[in-house]
């Protein structure tokens, strides 16, 4: 692919990643946007309201000895997140770019354009799992205090930066996947990167890459963790089939609803976190909590983006990109409102073709309380991410404390985002 | 997918299989047809003519304590390879049937349709796999005596019934994804599984089979296993990569083809043997004979294909599906044509959307010794298998020596195949 084609696909996704027609579009806009303010630009914190926090639940999975050594951290000691990782996100970055040079250039090209200097945004995946991996006590080699031992730390924290790789190439190959179009798609103009890219090449670049992150994955000689990226995959795969589901009884369910979002955008943040845990050695306890952290993360991170679709930067009905109505896809707030407003389902049943009709439907939305309840369940799952990691046995270490701080700040940034 | 829809895809292929765009074709004919003879049937034996035999080659690596035990069986001594393994490739199928049956259901039908019962074909590629773990001395446990070491050796021969499914369901994989298409190509209307199936549900179909190959692979703990199998996960993809290609110093170079040949054909039952060699604890001197049989089997069988492209079942030029020509794929002969007629090279570069330069390229063909040529390329493929297998050592075993005589059967069938 010509440079110029890729400038052009770059601009593409820049501009209309927001409009994308997928639920993963706001985490697409996280990781390809160029960062040109500091992370915390434009959010507005929420501080630590946890309603819902449910430590107490965990600390049964675990036992009594689980004093958070974040508990006594003030709110305001915020910790940026983004640039505690930053020299390894791009030590992460680099390697990336050398993994998908493939001997065949067209192939790279489609492959590379994801990790281009500049398209890669704010690889949020590999920020969380490098924090984790610090917060579970595996510390960044050049901060180790030199003398026995280093090499161990050095080999284990490389083989944890190996999964953050692996999860990015895992997240890069399903954009790829998820985009492709059938014929009648096309024909009508629906937007998809790979309208530009060709179908073809889409599937091939995304193949590539899980081949990639295969033969990494395997370089780790674990074979649990195999199964868990293994499963990664699968889940992904059912997630986007689920979402192509015309039965109402699963389209207007909620379970169904949370275990599409589980398997299209939490199952490999959790899995991820969870291998990060089991290379450290650490027990199934504790690869628990590191699972239940991205878990919950993930579904709080998805509900939010379905409300974004509604309200945009706004906070206003219909001022987002409303891609997923339009799209047929029913998401948390129209279920809310199905609740309190049964009727809104024969609107829903007749499609959104009509734009009339997705009008009707926001009348009822606007009237119901779906977006609210909406941004509850993902403030109680955010909760759920922030106690597993305050589940975590308290640590001295000061990196430890940060990287655990920065992790729970993450749970709210992810809340109260407003794009 | 309804019943009505999977019974006309069905049909489709059976019907189009032969004049499928891909030079996978044949071997796709040969895996999805139903299978209404006996396996001998129409074909024409060529017997054991081995004019190109490196055994002297193979015994340089291996050493010289390397007699054939094959040599001594009469060529009429013939062993259906398939009979030989039918009962376990019936349990194999029976397994990849359960292995596919997911919680979504028109997933699960997407890809089960490859492993219905009647459309499964010849399943060429688990016999061979199956005929190369008895060739090395695992035995079927039905078939092994009663007593001590019977645990493990149904261990064993259980995990290489696993690289026989893992290598279906990748196959199957590159399959669906091969077949996607562009929307231009959709216009012209090319043929395609995908243009009944949908673009997408053949890509999720693909990603489901190559998640579940990759969790099978997970379940048999060995990471060597692992990176030669997503090695050929990635040749796939480079193969047809290569194959867009439209660079005419690639697309006119006879090593550039039987790269590309290697990566779509050869890399799959090269490294799944080598994998069934490995499992059963052989040295890496046995590992590589297996991978130079399942290597040069499966170059001799895309000669062929690649021939039979031109020819068909009649032997005559032009009388085959002239598929490759048509999509502007140069193989063999053409290849070996040019080297004759170099003036072939402007014929070529004009592109065959016009048919009136299809049938100029096949009057040069003809005049030139191109098929010839590629028929003794293939036989020199086929002989290196064969020797491959003589290299082995010695073994009294009479279902060892069954299996390998076998495999050498397969070596001949594949290059005197008419269809």
């Amino acid at each position: 692919m010509a440079r110029a084609a890729l400038l052009h696909l770059l601009r593409y996704r820049t501009a209309s990643a927001a409009a994308a027609a997928e639920p993963l579009s706001a985490f697409r806009c996280l990781m390809t946007r160029s960062n040109s303010k500091t992370p915390a630009a434009g959010i507005k914190w929420a501080g630590f309201c946890r309603p819902f926090s449910s430590k107490a639940a965990l600390n049964d999975v675990i036992g009594n000895d689980t004093d958070s050594s974040v508990a006594v951290m003030e709110p305001q000691e915020q910790v940026d997140p983004f640039s505690l990782v930053a020299n390894e996100l791009s030590l992460i970055a680099t390697r990336l770019r050398s993994m998908v040079a493939a001997e065949v250039p067209n192939l790279a090209s489609a492959a590379e354009y994801f990790f281009k200097i500049g398209a890669e945004g704010k690889r949020f995946r590999p920020t969380v799992l490098l924090l984790m991996a610090t917060a579970l006590d595996v510390h960044i080699p050049e901060l180790s205090p030199p003398g026995f031992g280093d090499t161990l730390t050095i080999d284990l924290r490389t083989r944890q930066q190996r999964i953050a790789e692996i999860t990015e190439m895992i997240h890069v190959a399903s954009l790829l996947h998820d985009d492709v179009l059938d014929d009648a798609d096309t024909r009508r103009g629906v937007g998809s990167l790979n309208a530009v890219m060709g179908n073809k090449l889409a599937v091939l670049a995304g193949d590539f890459l899980l081949s990639r992150a295969c033969l990494t994955l395997a370089s780790l000689k674990n074979t649990e963790v195999v199964t868990l990226i293994a499963t990664v995959v699968e889940n992904l795969v059912t997630g986007e089939t689920m979402q192509l589901t015309t039965a109402s009884n699963k389209r207007f369910s909620m379970e169904y609803y949370m275990q599409k979002t589980y398997n299209k955008t939490a199952s490999l943040m959790s899995n991820s976190c969870k291998s990060v845990a089991l290379l450290a050695g650490h027990t199934a306890e504790i690869a628990m909590l590191a699972f239940e952290y991205g878990k919950n993360l993930g579904l709080a991170f998805q509900l939010i983006d379905d409300v974004l679709d509604f309200t945009g930067t706004s906070a206003s009905l219909g001022k987002g990109s409303l891609s997923d109505i339009r799209h047929g896809i029913i998401t948390a707030p129209i279920l809310f409102a199905m609740e309190e407003y049964p009727q809104l389902r024969a609107v829903v049943d007749k499609g959104f073709d009509n734009p009339a009709n997705v009008d009707i439907a926001l009348e009822y939305l606007g009237k119901s309380r779906g977006i609210e309840r909406t941004k509850e369940l993902a403030m109680k799952h955010a909760n759920l991410a922030a106690a597993a990691i305050d589940s975590l046995r308290q640590s001295d270490d000061e990196d430890v404390i940060k990287s655990r701080q920065a992790l729970i700040d993450l749970t709210q940034r992810v809340i109260t985002r407003n794009k």
